[in-house]
């Protein structure tokens, strides 16, 4: 039952999810970390010559994670069509460049997992943008799943708020159950060891 | 029980669920009409100067109601970032503009009704694009609803794929029920004179 290790890309590698990630996958395949400034290889998700750049740099993949995104977090009141722009840009099309982009460069049977998070079913205050991406990211990838080639899959991780980030998030989420980082970092284990294609795993 | 009739404008109203809409809230509402070129005032949701020149040529209103938006329809295979900005621009920006400008003149209580679709959860080939946008829209109204001031309320209306338009959509959606225009446009009445807010009314 057990497959050989596999070649996987965690893009987002320093932040506090890839960090949970990369050590749930470390030991047991060949993992790449990648960041818009760190890591084994450098690359921009809003601009694709970037990541064609990284990824032909790494060489063929089994798997490519994506745990980054930004998004503009304030009070509807004050939001503007620019603001909401920053996530489409950015958390949105940032990991939907990815999956462009990266599906001439994962071997057949390979994964795309994206990040989406809690937000997509629980809103908050000042959370409308996050709410938004992740409920299109969710989307896309339920529909990419059913066109991608060659057996390839798409998934994404749904987590509630980070424990390790409460220090940061934790006003603007009173009541939100955290979750390890560590424990989230199983769901995307799920997506690229597993079989299944087109689900949200949410972690909570 | 019974309110007054409210003054209303449906944006999209030639459209096939526009003229539904407008045909279900028309006896009991003054229904006003808003297109790209014809109705009672014309506007491009993609403008914010465009709306906000159409709202105050309309004075007050009590709801707001969009039918429109435009999405690319290709294979994933096809499918660049570009593709995908149309509907970033147009169904999901155009709503989510029509809701920045649109508060300042709803009255209070006053309520939007944005549209998407099965897609969000249901998705066809050649429909990424459509799935991406209507999950967007759908998360974006449920955290919209718990920030809107003076009681205003923001829903979303869901149809399957409406059965004036399977001439030309029939392909795309074989073995999907159609569902006739007039009992989509109940949903939206359901959300303009009703109370829910924070809902996407999926109509199947």
């Amino acid at each position: 039952m057990e497959g050989g290790p596999l070649r996987i890309l965690v893009v987002g590698a320093s932040g506090t999810i890839g960090k949970a990630v990369v050590a749930e996958l470390a030991p047991r395949h060949e993992v790449l970390r990648a960041g818009r400034t760190s890591g084994d290889v450098q690359l921009d998700l809003t601009d694709e010559a970037s990541i064609r750049a990284a990824l032909q740099q790494v060489g063929p993949l089994d798997a490519l994670v994506a745990t980054m995104g930004k998004v503009t977090f304030a009070p509807l009141q004050d939001m503007t069509a620019a603001d909401y722009d920053v996530g489409l840009r950015d958390k949105l099309m940032g990991q939907v460049n990815l999956v462009l982009v990266g599906r001439e460069h994962l071997t057949d049977g390979g994964s795309f997992t994206l990040t989406t998070g809690v937000l997509d079913r629980d809103p908050i205050v000042m959370g409308s943008s996050a709410s938004m991406v992740n409920g299109a990211v969710n989307a896309f990838v339920m529909a990419a799943a059913i066109e991608l080639p060659r057996g390839l899959r798409i998934n994404a991780v749904s987590p509630g708020v980070i424990e390790e980030a409460m220090a940061d998030y934790g006003p603007y989420f009173r009541g939100f159950q955290p979750v390890p980082a560590a424990r989230a970092a199983l769901a995307y284990a799920k997506s690229v060891e597993g079989a299944q294609s087109g689900q949200v795993y949410r972690v909570e």
